[in-house]
């Protein structure tokens, strides 16, 4: 049989999941778990599942990319057919196809774009409670937007980042860091060639700080200097996060 | 202790509950059941709930209204307060005060507006799964529309009630049965002085039936002089229904 190349762009509610990955334990709900224990038995072989993006516990997606290697011949509608079936609508596959040879959902990715929703009024709404972060406040926007200037560009990022790793690499490049308000509810956008550990949540909590004035704009140079996690300010809770999209458009060349 | 009237603009999601109405068994989770377990300790003595608007298992509310009469002193702002920091996000008290003496949520109220959502596109949408009923079709919003035309008035409408009770009144003014599409998306809107049980998942179920061509607009009539349960289509599911809003203005007085 030949090997294919398969492609899912992923919608997930994160709120009964410990995360995107796959726990020794698999007891443990996973969105990786959940995935392959239908993916498995369709193909009729172990399917290793590559991924841009991958969520923490409680974080959501809309426009997360998957993909794995497989010699089954089923169809991609077939696929898509199973896995929503069985996971929908907590887990969809919005699509499914065939990848040209050599993509790869994780390695091929050139950003990752994620939004943070807050709902700073009084009371929280019902409707919206699972993907927004109830936080009431009187945000100032312009001291944002000024904090979030300091981060936009390559830096490293260690301040912003749970769990770096030892050796691990931390420069980033943070390519849009965006606000926008309707009402009561902000909406943070967040551009990256790829982001670390809990950076976004980081990046969200110190910029809400600054909006509260617990922090002057001027002071994000400072923590960023410091390559020290606890310099950072709270850090935001997961379920207002959603990965939005995963772009595969050509690298930009230095100098264009 | 004078006796106040606390008037209560309600929120929730309703997945989690059987419905409005307390049921004798208090295990059984009803939203008025949350409501009085709540408010009976703040204001100290029992608690009997009026409201327009009473939901069924799964249903949802943005602006539903109930009212209570009470001899206790404790202020508008701690029994907000006290309801959101025990119920919220899950059902929340989006304003409380004072009303009127004689008010009464269910009797004074003169309209209510419910809102129906339908998601018609391939997949489901997890973000908004438990608000919005996923049917996929290629519905005709002209056919919809012709419909609704027929349904809007005066009319008896035990076709569209599950159990109309012997003996009561089963004629209803619809004021308005309106459908919007944006995207995938279809919003329903009815607006009438009262309605009958299950009436609007009837309507909307009846509609959506003369959207795929399952039955003609001019089939609407035969329906409601029917007078029959059994002449109305598919009755749609509880969770893409939403209590909107009640309305409190002064009654229109005929001829005006």
């Amino acid at each position: 049989m030949v090997e294919r190349n398969i492609r899912m762009l992923l919608a997930y509610d994160g709120t009964g999941f410990r995360g995107w990955a796959a726990q020794g334990d698999r007891r443990i709900r996973t969105v990786e778990g959940a995935l392959t224990d239908v993916l498995e038995p369709v193909v009729g072989e172990g399917v290793r599942l590559s991924v841009a993006g991958r969520t923490d516990a409680g974080v959501h997606a809309r426009g997360q990319m998957a993909s794995f290697v497989t010699r089954s011949a089923r169809s991609t509608i077939a696929i898509r057919d199973a896995l929503n079936g069985s996971l929908g609508p907590e887990v969809v596959a919005l699509a499914v196809d065939d990848a040209p040879a050599g993509f790869d959902a994780r390695f091929s990715a050139t950003a990752r774009l994620y939004r943070y929703r807050v709902d700073v009024g009084a009371v929280p709404d019902p409707c919206t409670a699972r993907f927004v972060w109830h936080h009431p406040c009187a945000p100032d926007l312009g001291a944002i937007r000024a904090a979030a200037r300091h981060l936009v560009g390559e830096h490293d990022f260690t301040s912003f980042c749970r769990h770096p790793g030892a050796g691990k690499a931390t420069v980033r490049h943070l390519q849009r860091a965006s606000v926008v308000r309707t009402g009561d509810r902000l909406e943070f956008g967040f551009r990256a060639n790829a982001f670390l550990h809990q950076m976004v949540r980081a990046l969200t909590g110190t910029l809400v700080a600054v909006g509260e004035g617990k922090l002057e704009p001027e002071g994000i140079p400072a923590i960023l200097e410091a390559r020290d996690r606890s310099a950072a300010r709270q850090i935001a809770p997961p379920h207002g996060l959603t990965l939005e999209r995963v772009v595969y458009g050509r690298r930009k060349r230095p100098g264009l």
